[in-house]
């Protein structure tokens, strides 16, 4: 067993404590990763606070990790000591069924393992990369291009993933209309990827104090939906909206925005229902769908996308005894974009 | 003008009445149309009843009309004296904007204009199908197929286009599994057409009541929804679910029901909001979307497809006098499965 140094919490609403944790003897095809940087997802804080269900505390969060390889089990083949590597929001699948078989493991039928707050195959809690170290089996171990640091490739883990899937799967791209709803950390990324993709970006946010940003990531128009009339200028306008507020938004007044055939993906996830008015949607044949991070091998193509496109988050960098602060200002939306631990002040 | 015959209602909840209605004079493009009969469909219920919305009463119900040509206008090259026709729950569009040009009519920019309950472009109110005769211009006006009879033709031109539209857009057929919720006379239709469609068809209904009919029809299974062990036991397995149900049902039972990617289609429009959690539709990539009947062209694709497979709805035919029976009895899903008036009664 390895010895890591981390931060965990024991309780909703709990501050966040120095601990260490045991990460387990590298199995076979397992990967020892010296952790660097470790993003702070705003599912970090929903699952902190006991929102998304029970928790077995004590907690240690973190699902966007870059770091480097440091040791291997016996039978690695993918990965050597030094390479740059990420892990993102789960850490293992069965492996077996038709959804791991295609390569979606985010959605295996037995469910994936999630990086923290999960259970692995030897019936260990995981737990995640507010840590100097974890261990992983390497098929879920991402490569990070040469070109991204590791700090700005941590938050694509997550953030940069949970986005470019949806605009992958619903083919945004030269022709398409997209609109981002809310400019938080997926947000911004969604504008660049979106962007990068071809398609015609427009960030739908409460305030326009953010608009600067969002036109110099790429966004042609910016409205803020504080406003009725915004409503009603892009009525019918949109092939496709990504969601990534995750509060309880009027989704009817949303659905309006949307053209014949318009999706409206959501990859935030509110933990009250939403309400629907089902003639939003059979008005122009919407649909109403949700989406949750992508797969391994579509990780990996997201990396290589940004790296090729050099998109990479806008992030504010923070040290380990600031995590309680960084979730009030998330909370907050005081934010641009994202924060990262260094890992180092763990 | 021409006078026709006609039952209309003089507000929600009122008996049905004998009156006359005039139908405007042949534009050089109109059709005059002998109604022979007409199908009752649930929305006549709930536009009668002035649940969906402000209704200009007296007003004369019916979309699922079947009848002969008996006039045409001058320029009308479609249509002759004589010929089998229907009219669905539209008359006419703008033609113009992208939607029209397409041969989605249905969802017309400017909005199509319903066969009854609408105005048209002369600025006059329309009027539907139980009626003995209606003008309508050709483009809105579809062929009937030499061997559907003229009584079981008329809820093609509604319950058969709005189940068939969905199925064909969403691509059941061979290899796909789809499940149709509910077995009234939008739902059987369901089953008929998916069936034919090459698609393996589950019926998801209240009880097994009616099961015998809906394994006759062509579906492979039959599931009674108030027993629990239904959802257990199908989570996960189908493809596409049409949900043809106007009342408030429990989506995020239903939406477990679907595999990765899968989409649950409303045709039926529940009054109140339903009640969406959005983890129902992240956990495996789900869709919540609606459809609206098809476009004309559609329309009549729909009417051949049932000609070349022997698809017909199953129907009571009824007088004009029994209404308000027939009202009563659809609530209380008392119908197998449509009820067709003999216009020749009114």
């Amino acid at each position: 067993m390895y010895t890591a140094k981390a931060r965990a919490v024991d309780g909703p609403h709990q501050p966040f404590h120095a601990t260490e944790i045991k990460r387990r003897n590298l199995d076979s095809h397992d990967v020892l990763i010296e952790i660097k940087y470790s993003g702070i997802c705003h599912s970090d804080i929903h699952t902190a606070h006991g929102e998304w269900g029970e928790v077995n505390y004590p907690l240690v969060p973190g699902h966007e990790i870059a770091g480097v390889v440091s040791d291997v089990g016996p039978e690695v083949t993918k990965y050597k000591v030094g390479d740059r590597v990420g892990v993102g929001c789960m850490v293992d699948s069965c492996g077996e069924c038709e959804n791991c078989r295609r390569g979606e493991e985010q959605y295996c039928h037995q469910g994936n393992v999630q990086t923290y707050g999960g259970v692995d195959k030897y019936g260990e809690p995981t737990q995640g990369g507010y840590s100097t170290h974890i261990v992983v089996t390497e098929d879920f171990v991402l490569r990070i291009p040469d070109n991204i640091e590791l700090d700005v490739a941590a938050p694509l883990l997550c953030a940069g993933i949970t986005t470019y899937s949806p605009l992958n799967h619903w083919n945004a791209g030269p022709g398409k209309k997209v609109a981002v709803v809310g400019m938080g950390g997926l947000g911004h990324m969604a504008v660049k990827i979106a962007h990068a993709m071809g398609a015609e970006v427009t960030v739908l946010s409460r305030t326009l104090n953010k608009k600067e940003d969002g036109l110099e990531f790429g966004a042609e128009n910016y409205y803020a939906t504080s406003e009725k009339e915004t409503f009603e200028t892009l009525a019918g306008s949109f092939d496709l909206i990504i969601n990534t507020v995750s509060a309880k938004l009027d989704m009817d007044a949303y659905f309006s925005l949307l053209n014949l055939d318009g999706s409206l993906v959501n990859v935030g996830a509110p933990a009250e229902p939403l309400s629907v008015n089902v003639f939003s949607l059979i008005g122009h044949r919407r649909s109403f769908a949700g989406s949750l991070i992508g797969g391994i091998r579509e990780t990996q193509e997201m990396l290589d996308f940004c790296a090729e496109h050099n998109i990479v988050p806008k992030i504010e960098v923070i040290s380990a005894d600031q995590i309680d602060e960084a979730y009030t200002r998330v909370l907050d939306s005081d934010v641009k974009y994202r924060f990262v631990i260094d890992v180092s002040t763990i």
